[in-house]
């Protein structure tokens, strides 16, 4: 192919503006942004509006170059770098970024692929309403690409999965069809739902140009409890009792281990346990309803009086304030950072079904307590939906070499238990160019084979973001 | 084919007793409940088992003989009816109704395709648990039916279609294999969401055996009001307070016409509206939440006095017993009855944006008004999802038949105003047969090329549940 050609088709579309071929310009869209993934790529290209899109499209068709789609580039597998060869382009939708309405009678938001999801989330407040898709990345990463990957979050176990809020999707297909199906029906029983075809398919289907989202009242009153609980089986029934209560009212329902409390205790000194009663388990519930004075004070006392009877919380402290709400979020917030500082460390973003939470722990900590002497087992995360990140520190007694040098045998037996509680290896995260290898051992037979079908039938020419989610058979 | 050996070849599968092809036992099987259409089939054949299911597609591929699943046969859009020409079988899943597992702790229940929906239901709230499918038809309704037409109800401003409770499903493929994902997960971010498009596909891209559905707490506490209110306009105003103070509170919230509470207390004498003020506009509404003592009431009073004050209510009744709430309820759910017995009737499930509910009925009631002086329209519905019944009766004048002859022409109308408004023409019930000639109007182009493409794909034959959906373009 002739390349100086190619890019003058392409900036003939785009105008100069919407073209980056410098490296020094197109490195950070070449490079996921942890810098695992370092790829290449012809040229990056930024369009406009969806008709551009559809033209990149065609062109790349004609020319038989493939295309990979990128949002905020926040993916923590890989999903958006192109790979090292260099052959491909970059489609970045970032300047496709307008909120095009907000219906609040309807409760939705139609807005493009390239909006930011903080940007999302203050346009819905302004108008009173709620985008509950929660994620640590919220400042940068971008509705295209949330919908692209089915993004999932804290608040899952209320409102569900990115998917669940995808009322329509404007879609360029590949070969350069436009896709407009930005309906917003909460009832359309009308031949295939393609959008859902679209959703989590991480741009290898079709190019995400714009959606419409249904969105939630906004939540006016908050209460913020930290729990400390014997075992995971009573926070099983804790977690009950809430939904037996009012299901909407529980916002998140966040599992600790006394052994990330500890260490959150240990490497933030100011930090201390409001709590008198060490516990194995301890739980961040949050409560929230659009509503003032919905008697979410009332609720939290009559579950926990409840709790403590059936001796399914050994002791609790109920957030009296706004700073008091923050600083009982921040044992579990701090998870994360407090194992960073405690030395080498190895995540693992899996889920089972909440009834084997329990089981899973207990096996997966033996599991790689075998495998490793003094490890320290560090779970937490969203009790309420089956999605443990099950995370592992290195022994403070090691350099971290030894223990990182096992990291591959620890991921395998914490999979192993997974798999044999018939679970996912990734729980919202995807798939990329990370876990691809996995897909195989894990969907393959009849899976794989349909999810090939659907590839080859809708990009046969294996043009959208190539070598992600299918194990790539080229190298 | 030699039909002899072929039926030989299906009993060899499913025995004997597994097998109709008497025409007085095929009969109810090959005709829809409502007995519009009438086919014809070589055998109904009734499988016990998946893999039995399997052998019967691996058999039926290598005859070229399609195959029409049928769940529970109530289509209200024919979409299980074999054709007339004979040629092809009807697999019923009847036989296959086993609930394999109910979890308390996962809120979860396993079953099979041929269970009866209403047993799903007492199963679940056997255990405390509810399905929150509620339809007319649940009494013979199949779950793997109502699965693959993605069933709407009454409750779907709550919690959302049957596409919301599916977490795996069991499909046998086109050509015979088995899809075994019936893995009960929250979250599962693991390639293509394989089980969405099986979901509303209507059986012809492969045959659901199982599922998981996800199940909710069972609403202990209820309380249900009729309130009268001057305009839809209101009407949405209303429904917004419900939700902005709790809205998992808001079980139902239903329409009803002026025209149509008149024409229930002309047609049932025996029941008085308990209210004095009259409306161009009333709403049923029903509270519902797990625990006992929730403050429902208190919860309907603080809402409906700031309605008051606000005057978007007019006047209102609150439920005092079990019994009252029933009666309350009638209005609304004798509306069908009311209308049959005030003469001839057209139907018409539509949905719209929430929003555009108001200009919708009032541009639709002209638009029959124009084309039929003295017609009743009589529109009533899930207002809180925005699927309205836009019903229209004969004049009283009139003996019927002008009415009817006139049919196609108003329903064309009335869905001229949904075009415009970008709602559907068929909200909860599907296509099937019935309503394949509207797909190229409606969803041609890239969307009706999509679907091909995917039907292409996983039935290249054309051998599952052919004429639907897609116009059939062999007559």
């Amino acid at each position: 192919m002739d390349t100086n050609s190619f890019i003058h088709d392409l900036t003939a579309i785009v105008g100069t503006q919407g073209i980056l071929i410098n490296p020094k310009d197109t490195k950070s869209y070449n490079t996921d942004w942890r810098e695992i993934f370092r790829g290449n790529s012809i040229a990056v290209i930024r369009p406009q509006n969806t008709q551009e899109v559809a033209n990149i499209v065609k062109l790349c068709a004609q020319r038989n170059v493939a295309i990979i789609p990128q949002g905020g580039n926040t993916s923590l597998v890989g999903g958006a770098t192109p790979p090292k060869q260099g052959n491909q382009i970059v489609l970045s939708l970032s300047r496709m970024n307008k909120i095009r309405n907000i219906d609040k009678i309807d409760s939705t938001i139609t807005l493009e692929a390239g909006v930011i999801l903080e940007e999302a989330q203050n346009a819905a407040k302004n108008a009173g309403l709620y985008l509950p898709i929660v994620i640590s990345s919220q400042g940068s990463a971008q509705i295209g690409g949330i919908i692209a990957t089915n993004a999932g979050g804290n608040n899952t176990l209320r409102y569900g999965n990115t998917r669940e809020f995808v009322l329509g999707l404007e879609v360029v297909t590949a070969d350069g069809q436009i896709l407009h199906n930005l309906r917003r029906l909460r009832k359309d029983n009308t031949g295939y739902a393609l959008k859902q075809i679209f959703i989590g398919s991480e741009g290898t289907l079709g190019i995400i140009t714009a959606a419409v989202l249904h969105l939630h009242p906004y939540p006016r009153s908050t209460e913020v409890a930290l729990c400390a609980v014997p075992d995971l089986d009573h926070a099983l029934k804790l977690l009950h009792l809430f939904n037996n209560h009012n299901p909407a009212a529980l916002q998140a329902f966040e599992y600790i281990s006394q052994k990330g409390m500890d260490l959150v205790l240990k490497q933030f000194p100011e930090l201390k346990c409001p709590l008198e009663t060490k516990a194995p388990v301890y739980i961040v519930i949050e409560l929230a309803l659009p509503a003032q004075g919905n008697g979410l004070r009332e609720l939290f006392e009559t579950v926990l009086e409840h709790a403590f009877e059936e001796e399914i919380v050994l002791d609790a402290v109920l957030a009296e304030s706004e700073t008091q709400r923050q600083s009982l979020w921040r044992f579990r917030e701090e998870q994360a950072e407090s194992q960073k500082r405690a030395g080498a460390n190895i995540k693992n973003d899996v889920s089972v079904p909440i009834s084997s939470i329990p089981e899973f722990i207990t096996r997966a900590t033996k599991a790689c307590e075998d495998l490793c002497p003094g490890i320290q087992v560090v779970p937490f995360g969203h009790l309420g939906d089956g999605n443990i990140h099950f995370n592992l520190v290195q022994p403070s007694n090691d350099n971290g070499n030894d223990f990182m040098s096992k990291s591959h045998d620890l991921m395998d037996a914490v999979c192993a238990v997974v798999y044999d509680l018939e679970g996912s290896f990734s729980a919202e995260h995807g798939i990329g160019q990370l876990k691809n290898y996995m897909m195989p051992s894990w969907r393959g037979g009849a899976e794989l084979e349909l999810m090939q079908k659907i590839k080859q039938s809708l990009d046969p020419r294996n043009l959208l973001n190539p070598g992600k989610i299918f194990p790539d058979t080229s190298t």
